[in-house]
C-alpha cells in the first residue's frame, strides 16, 4: 500500500475515494476486489461474517494490491481497532459513536501517546510498510485513519463535538441506522428526506472542521451522487451484493 | 436439494440447466449463488482454490438452498469423486478423460457394484437426502451424475466410446483446453472455429447416445447461445468473474 | 427454521422445548444434533470452544434442519449478540446478567429502536428467513429471543427487575454458578437445596411476568424433571457429554 | 502414545483392542474419544469428512492421551499414508486392497527400504515419540501398522497372497462393502451369512499367517462378539453414531 | 503440564522462569517451542495475530509438552481471560492495567467466588489436568496465574495498590509502552534510563508484596540480565524474532 | 514476484539461489521468511504439514515479498503440481522421480501443450503476475520451474534420461533418502561418502545437460559448501529447524 501521502491526508485532499465493502469471511474476496479500480477496501466486522482471524489474513492481500485496508469493528470493541492497526490496517471505522466518551475511547486506541493510548506492537504494520519501529512510532498517528460512525439522532446532535475530539480523523455515516434513529424506530429508509438532510448537515460540519466525511452507498449510482456531493470516502454496496448483481446480470443474459 | 426427478434424469429431460461455477475457497460463496436463479452450483477443485474441506462445507449450504451441488475434481483424483458423493454432492465432473480407461476408472468410483466399485459410506448424503441406507444404496447410481470432460483431440476422437461406458452419464466440454489441444498448443481460443465444430460434434454424439452434454461458458451471453444449441447443462463464468463484473458495473456507475 | 410462530411465542405457548448444547468448535456437530429430536440447538461461546467464525458456520447448518439456533455469548460481549442475530441466530443467552444495567445493555443489542439500539445489517438472517429488509425490520424484535442468565445471588434478588426490562424475553438459569453464588463460593453443587429453591422462585417470577424461563440440565433425567416443573426451555448436557456417554455405552457393550 | 511394545506387536499379543472411529472433521472429537477407554482412535479419511489438515491436527491430540492414532486413507491415495506416518500416526488402514499390486504399493509407502520405499522426513513422529532420527529410522518399520482392507470378492480370494506381502502387518475387514461385493451388488447387509463366513475365513487366514485381523463393528454389541471371535482390532461405530446414540438416550430420558 | 507445585507457587519459589512468546497464529509454533527448554509459553492475543480459536488449539499442544500455557489477552477483554482458563491456560497476562478498577475486574474473571466472579465451566482444563470438577473448583484459584501489566505512568504510580488487589498474583512489565508513557509519548526506547529505574522499582514493590514480577525481554541477553536482577518470569523475544534470527544466522553461514 | 528473467533462466545464470524450506502449516511463516534474504521459499507438501489450502494461502504472501514460491508435492500427486502453478507457484519439486515414466508424467502436468498436457486455468497466477491469458499461455512453460527429485539408486542410474525429458528443467537431490537408497536401507546418513559422490555425479550430469541442479541442505554451513560446489538452488534447513535454532540461541544467552 502506498504511504505517500498517508491515507488521511489523501482523503482530505480528494478526489473522492471509492471503497469496496466486504462482509464475506474469505480473505480472497477483498484480495480480488483490491485489484479492481477501488481506492480502498473495507472489511466489515460489525455486520459482516468476518472475524479477527479473517481480517488479519485479508489485510496483506489488500496491501499486496497497493490499496489501503480499512476495517469496521463491532460496536464498542475498541481493543480490536488497535489489533487491526497492528496487523497493518490503514484505518478503522467505529460504529455507533453516540457520545463524546465513545469518540474519546475510540481515538485513544487509534493513536499513540500523548494523543491517545495505543499500545506498542505493530508487527504486521512494520512488515507491510517496511518502516523501522522508530519511524512507525513517529509516523503512526498520521498514518492511521480513525472514522467515527454517525448513525443515531444522538450522534448527529453532537457531531461537532465528535469532530472536535483529538485523534478522530473524520466521520462515516450509516444511512440505514440513521433512518431508523431519525424516525424513532418507525422506518428503515436510508433514502428518506430526513436522512438526506442529515447527510448534508454532517458533511458540512466535517468540512467546517477540516476533517473527513465518509458514507455508505448501497449502489454505484448512489455512490456517484454522494461523491459528487462532497463526501471524500464513499463505500459501495457489499461483496455479496456485487456478487449477486454480477450473477443476476449473467443469468439475465443466459436466460435470453 | 430435490431428488425428484434425480439430477441425471432432470438434465436429460431439459430445459437446459444453468450452473454457477465456484473457484474461491469460501463455502459462503456457493451458498450465496445457490440462492440466485441458478439450477445447480459447480465447485471447481481442479483450477479453483477449493480443497476437499472447503467442498464438504459448501455442499450442505448449496443443498439448503434446494440446489444440486456438483464438483469438478482435479485430474485423475478419482477417489475424491467418491468422497464428494459421500458428502452429498449430486454430481462430479472429471477433467481430462482422454482414454476409455480414464472413463472406466471414473465410472467405477461414481457407481456402486455391480455397475462400478464405489465403496459404501455416504454419511453426508444420507443426512442431506433423508434416505435410509438401503434406499440410498438402491437409488444411488441413478442419483449421482458422472460427467466426463472432453477437452483434448484424443478425447474427441473416442467420444462415442466414452459415452458408451456404463456409468458415464454424459460429457462436459472444456472449450479452452480443447482449443489448445485442437491447435496442438498453438493457441488459446475457446471461440475458435475448430472448437465450435467440436462442440457441435460432441453434442450430437451425446444426444445420439441418449446421454447428457454439458459445457463451460465464460459469460451469460455465451451460455444463452450454448443452451439454445442444445446443451443440457451450461455453467456460467466463475464466482470471481461474477464478482468482478458486479464490481466493475458498480464502479462505472460510481465514477459517473 | 420455522418462523411461525416466532421462537419467543412458541416457548411461551409450550410444550417445553428441549435444546442440545454445543461447546465443541466444529459446526458439523450442531448440524448433526439439529437433525435429532431436539427443539433447538444452543452454541456455547462462553464456556465452549466456539468462536464467532465457528458460530456463523453452525447457524445455517442448524437452520437447514429446520431448528432455531441459539447462542450463549461470553460475559458482557454484547456486540457479539447483535452479530449472531445478523448471522441468523434465533436467540441469544447472555450469562451473568447481575444488574439491571446488564439487562438493559443486553436488551439494547437484541432489539431494534425504539425498543433497543440494535444496528441494521441482518445479512445472514435475511438469507435464512427469506424475509425482505422491511419485513425483517418490522418483525425482528418479535423473532429474536433474549434470555438473561440468572446465576448469582445478586441476580436472583433482582429477578423481577430483570424480567421487567423491556426487550428481555425471559431468563435462563445456570445451576452450577448459582450454587457457587448461593454458597458464597463454598460449594459447587448444582443440585443443592438452595439451588432447588432458587429454581422454583425464579420460575415462578418468570411465569408471573409472562416471560420465559429456561434452565440448563446436565442430563436427560434432570431435563425431564425440570421440564415437568414448568421450564419452557431446557438444555441438555453438552455435545461432549453426549459423545462421551455414547462412547461409554458402546464400550460397556463391547467389553462384555 | 506408548511405544512399548509397538502397536503391531501389541495387537498380535492381544487382548483385542477396541478403537473409536472418527469421521467428523474436528480434531477435538478424536481428542475427546482418546481419553475414553478406547485402545486406539481411527480417523477416517475415506468416508469421513476428515482431510489431511484435520488429521494432522488430530494426531497430537490423540497421542497426548497416550493412545495410538490410526488413519484410514482414501482409496489408492498411498502418498497420504506416508504423510500420516510422518505426522505421527501409529498406523494406516488402506481401503480396497483388491490386488497383490495394491498391497505391494501400500506396503511400499508404509515401510522404509529395503522393505519398502517410504521416504525420510518423519517430523511430527520424531516430536511425538521423542526418538532421534537414527533410532526412528531403525525402529520405524516395526512401529508403523499397515492394515490392508479386505472388502471385495477379489480381495477375499487372494487374502493369503495379501497377507504374504512383506510390510503388510495385517488385514482389516469392511463388512458393508464385502456384503455388496459378495452379493454382486444385490444387497447391502453387513450381517449376512456370506459376510459372516467371509469374516471367519479371513480371520483364520490372518491367524495362520501370524498377522493381525481387524474389523469394523457398527455397535458395541457387535464389537463384543467380533472381539470374542478372535479379531485383534475392532473399531466401534463412528463418532457421529456415538453422538447420536448419546443424544437419543438423553432425549428419551428427557421426554419421559 | 505439571500442576505440582502450581504455576504461581513455582514462580514465587524460583528460579526465574523463561517463557517463549508467540504471536503467529499457527498452534504448531507454540507446540514446537514448548518442546524447547522454555519453562512456559506465552500466546499473545494483544499484539499477535492469535485469536481465540488459535489459542484454544495451542493450549493442549503446549500442555502435551508438559509446559504451562499463558495467554496475553487484548486490552480490556476480560471475558476472554475466563475462557482461556476454561480451555486449560495456566495463566493470563492482562495488558494496560492502569487503574485499581482494571485490576479488580481482571482479578474477578480469573478467580472463582468468593475471591472473584469467574463462572463455572472449565471443560478443557478438566480434561488437561485430569482433575474432577470438585477438585478443580477448590484448587482453581491457586492454579491460575493472574498477571497485571504495568506499562504506563499511571499504573506505575499505583503499583502497590494493584499488587494489593486480591486475586492478582503479580505484575508483568511492558518496557516499550512504559518508555512511551514515561516520556509522555516522546520516545520509544525500552532500554531508557527511566524504564530501567521503573523496572527496579516495580520489581522491588512486587517482592515487598510477596507477589510475582514478570517482564518482556526482546533478546536472550536481555532476558539473562533481567532474570539475574530478580524477575521471576521473563519472556524472550517473539516467535517471529526467533524464526528470523534463526534464518539470518543460517543465511550468514550460507552466504559465507 | 519478479518475472524478469523467469525463475528457470535465473537459476541457470546463477549465482546460486538460497531457498527457505517451510513445513509448518501456517502461511504467515513463509510470509515472514520471504522477507528475509532468501532468494526463494519452498513449501513442503511431502514431509511437511502443509496441505493444498495452506499452500494456496502462502503463495500470495511469498509473492508479495517479491520472491518466487516453489512447492514440493507429495509422491506421485502430479495433479497437485498443476493446481499449484494455477495458484501462482513459480515452480514445483516432485519427489521420488525414479523412472522415466515418472519424469514424463511430472513434465506433462507442468507444461502446456504441445510440450505437456497442463490444463488451462491459471487464475491465481494471472492475478499475481498481471499477465493477460494469452501472454501467460505463451510464456507459461518458460516461467514454471519443474525439478525432479533424484533420491534413489534407480533415479541416479537414469539421471541422464530424466534430465533429457522435455519439460524437466532440472533435478533436486534429497541426500537423506539417497543415503538410505545407496546403502540399501542400512543407514540414514546424508553426509556419507556415497552421497557425496552421488551429489558430484548428479551435479555434473545436470550441468552437462544445461539444466538446473538443486539440493537440500540441513544447515547454512552445508548450504554454503553445496552452493560453492555449483548447485544453482540450495534449500536451507526447515522453518522448524530455524525456529528451534533461534530459540536455542536465545535460551543459551538467557541461561547465561
Ligand atoms: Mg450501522
Ligand atoms: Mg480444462
Ligand atoms: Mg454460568
Ligand atoms: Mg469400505
Ligand atoms: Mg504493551
Ligand atoms: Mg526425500
Amino acid at each position: 500500500m502506498s504511504l505517500h501521502p498517508p491515507l488521511p491526508d489523501r482523503l482530505k485532499a480528494g478526489p473522492p475515494a471509492l471503497a469496496a465493502w466486504c462482509g464475506l469471511p474469505d480473505p480472497s474476496i477483498p484480495g480480488v476486489l483490491a485489484r479492481e479500480a477501488f481506492d480502498a477496501v473495507v472489511i466489515d466486522m460489525q455486520h459482516g461474517a468476518v472475524d479477527f482471524a479473517a481480517a488479519v489474513r485479508a489485510i496483506p492481500l489488500i496491501a499486496a494490491a497497493g490499496k489501503p485496508a480499512v476495517a469496521r469493528i463491532p460496536v464498542g470493541e475498541f481493543a480490536t481497532a488497535s489489533r487491526l492497526l497492528d496487523a497493518g490496517a490503514a484505518g478503522v471505522i467505529a460504529p455507533m459513536i453516540n457520545t463524546l466518551e465513545d469518540a474519546r475511547r475510540f481515538a485513544a486506541v487509534m493513536k499513540f501517546p500523548p494523543l491517545g493510548e495505543r499500545s506498542w506492537g505493530p508487527h504486521g504494520a512494520l512488515s507491510l510498510t517496511g518502516l523501522q519501529p522508530g519511524e512507525y512510532f513517529r509516523a503512526g498517528n498520521g498514518l492511521s485513519l480513525a472514522l467515527a460512525m454517525i448513525e443515531t439522532r444522538e450522534a448527529l446532535e453532537i457531531v461537532d463535538g465528535i469532530l472536535d475530539v483529538a485523534g478522530i480523523d473524520g466521520i462515516f455515516i450509516g444511512p440505514s441506522d440513521l433512518s431508523i434513529g431519525l424516525s424513532q424506530g418507525r422506518e428503515l429508509d436510508p433514502a428518506s428526506a430526513a436522512v438526506e438532510k442529515a447527510l448534508d448537515h454532517a458533511l458540512a460540519r466535517a468540512r467546517a472542521a477540516g476533517k473527513i466525511a465518509g458514507v455508505y452507498a448501497p449502489s454505484g449510482e448512489r455512490a456517484f451522487e454522494l461523491a459528487r456531493r462532497g463526501f471524500q470516502l464513499v463505500s459501495i454496496a457489499s461483496d455479496t451484493a456485487l456478487l449477486r448483481s454480477g450473477a443476476q446480470m449473467a443469468l439475465k443474459a443466459a436466460r435470453g
